[in-house]
């Protein structure tokens, strides 16, 4: 899979821009945040970063994409220096990044990339999307983990991602976000995450009657057969389990109305003496629908999410960016900010301080309360284009994190609505200040 | 990047299943569509058909997966040969699709899959996912492109998809639906799109100022200069990029009051002579936002869609299934429908047949008025695994045929807004006929 040249074109035009204008080995240091939460979201889960890094990484061009670039229109006036540059590019600089499973906040770095200038850039498109994608998952996961209130939750959205490459990170961020596994048998591979999945409708319809399908599952599966009973009249699928009996794992429900069917299959189980028997809900589950049924006390052990999940279906877009904030030129240090109406940044690379009960965004140099009553989020990935910290894929680790910090929050910014006390995020005077004196240069010179 | 393993772990003890209970050589017809419109959709364009076809014709395992496969608790019981069966598989079947950039309904097959079982079972996850995605986008862009009214739209979504793969696939869709072009360098190489972009506010702020940015990138890209102007000032940067002058091709807003500023900026291009100097705008826009400023006739000459585009944010998902309708067993062929309530499906292989003014779906083997005064929309596109049409590729086709498909239906199907008339879909007599024997037939056993 290309990976470097997976990037928009802009991001060429300007390195052989930065290359023609002699600023190779100019240092910048670009962050990638979040402008504003997504709607119904009072925090995000940071998530992504491991391919972000693994991107990086392996980050090169082949002869083909070189030749291919070289061709285009906008790169006529190139010189043939820049694609032997481009040949030999290789990412050599620095990632500071929020471990895996942290909560942000708008306005937090998630991710910082020092480096020479068009080695910082290209990676632009690639970082946004990956880490945006996968964090908009995990805060989902977070949201329907906390709905179904201890029942466990299983990621079954492969099939509605936004396709199938993003339902194996989807998996991954899902699990990140708290679920117990997914259905999706490559991230159970390249993530080591729990797979789960026994049968479909096709499945009972391949067989001359239900009977004989829910039979030949049992013989396959043994004690972890699970039989979807909704395929022709659910409480005749119920009752046809109930009289299969063990071993038997549980049943599934996939439509109709969950909560009064889950009363009623429960019932039949249980006169049958299948107490132990587990009901599983899907069917176009959400945090939403979740919570009601929780509420209701439908008997619902185990819930699988698909579509809602994988492509975080009520806030589908994050608005992610990646902003320069600081350029080293032979000339010395500069702080950069975008003054645009509505979408202004602050200059200068940052930290992020948590405390107990609100995070200061400040500048990368200051120490704000360190140790004591405040954690410094921002920690070093790779030096020198090597990686440092090796927990980078450990997503058990990532999962805890996001249960124990979660724990740490006000339960109003747990709720699935939106909270009127949002998680206050102030700013350093140092960065303020800085930043006021970029806005008056910048007035100066267009006076 | 491996893909037979890409798909829900069910597929997979399914087909251990089908093994088991010796019924490998059955056929299978398996039918992927849509069950209904997404939210202010009148119509779906068909899209993802050259990734399905070419994910089927490259379908195995590799050693790796099978070894994995077999160490998963749900497959402890499975036997032997069947690890053998899935090192060998591979796609012999056959394939019918509409083709790229059809206008589709729901209930309408867009791909129909026949062959032995394990080997149509296995593909439904990643059919369903590649599929609907670009569906999805197809659509999407689509009506992007009807609202800009004539005046091109570029997708610029990448950096918002659902993951950098995602974006390419994106840009492919958005494409097939009459956009101009990508910013997607992978997408330009792999699927021969024009590609487009010049530059982003990093650029301008990595220079000591706004003017020497704008020279510099001008010395680059000579008659391709587009000057971003809203990195500190709209107005200031329209100023400075007219005493800059020729070669330039135009100007980028991409924050701000677009109509208003439109205006403006134009103002002061023309007074500087550069009546040809065109003017994009970009920055979160969507149909809805494009319609407002033609209709407003706010003077931007081409569009630039991002994450609207590339995660069809108002519709992210797409009711696809892919069920079963028909199995050919040494007994004899046997129709399969679901019967589940609000979920039920028809039995029986399709074909679309699509008048002037309606479509209907029969049975695969009818022929409804064909030729004369209906196209039958599924052609077959693999036969005994192999590709019979070359032309699934052809992009440039694809958009002509949404283009003029799209002419062709009324002209309030094509309004941004829910139509109170939508695209008649009838069933002929024999599928109802077919289908009212099977909802009987399970009745009958029920009872």
């Amino acid at each position: 899979m290309p990976e470097a040249i997976l990037t928009d074109l802009y991001q060429l035009t300007m390195a052989a821009g930065y290359f023609a204008a002699g600023k190779v080995q100019e240092k910048a240091t670009f962050e990638l945040f979040v402008r504003q939460l997504p709607p119904q979201r009072n925090y995000l889960i940071a998530s992504g970063i491991q391919q972000a890094v693994a991107y990086l990484e392996s980050f090169c061009f082949s002869d083909e994409e070189i030749a291919y670039v070289r061709g285009l229109p906008q790169l006529r006036h190139a010189s043939p220096d820049f694609f032997d540059y481009l040949r030999q590019l290789r990412f050599t600089g620095d990632v500071f990044a929020v471990a895996e499973g942290t909560p942000i906040f708008p306005g937090e770095p998630i991710l910082t990339v020092r480096a020479p200038i068009i080695e910082a850039q290209i990676p632009e498109t690639y970082l946004l999307s990956m880490i945006s994608f996968q964090t908009l998952v995990a805060t989902k996961a977070s949201r329907v983990v906390h709905a179904a209130a201890g029942r466990p939750v299983v990621d079954f959205g492969t099939r509605r991602a936004h396709s199938p490459q993003a339902g194996a990170l989807a998996a991954r961020a899902a699990y990140v976000g708290g679920c117990v596994g997914t259905s999706n048998v490559l991230a159970g591979m390249r993530y080591g995450i729990p797979v789960f999945g026994t049968a479909a409708h096709s499945w009972t319809q391949a067989f001359s009657s239900e009977q004989e399908s829910f039979r030949q599952l049992q013989q396959l599966l043994g004690e972890h057969t699970v039989l979807l009973i909704d395929t022709y009249d659910t409480l005749r699928g119920a009752r046809l389990a109930a009289s299969i009996g063990r071993p038997l794992w549980g049943v599934r429900l996939d439509s109709g109305d969950l909560a009064s069917l889950s009363r009623q299959v429960r019932a039949i189980l249980d006169q049958a003496g299948l107490q132990d028997v587990k009901i599983m809900a899907s069917g176009d589950l959400n945090e939403y629908k979740i919570q009601q049924l929780v509420a209701a006390q439908a008997p619902v052990d185990l819930f699988g999410v698909g579509t809602d999940l994988a492509t975080s279906l009520d806030a589908p877009g994050l608005s992610a960016v990646y902003k320069l904030v600081e350029l080293r030129t032979s000339a010395g240090v500069r702080f950069t900010a975008k003054l645009s109406d509505h979408k202004a940044t602050y200059g200068a690379p940052k930290q992020v301080f948590r405390f107990a009960d609100h995070d200061v965004i400040g500048c990368s140099w200051e120490c704000l309360s360190c140790g004591e009553t405040s954690e410094a989020l921002l920690r070093p990935l790779m030096l020198s284009g090597k990686l440092v910290d090796d927990s980078v894929g450990d997503l058990r680790r990532a999962q805890e994190r996001v249960r124990k910090a979660l724990a740490k929050l006000p339960a109003e910014l747990l709720s699935l609505e939106v909270s009127s006390r949002p998680w206050p995020v102030n700013l350093s005077q140092e960065l303020l200040e800085i930043n006021r004196k970029i806005r008056d240069s910048h007035q100066g010179e267009g006076a």
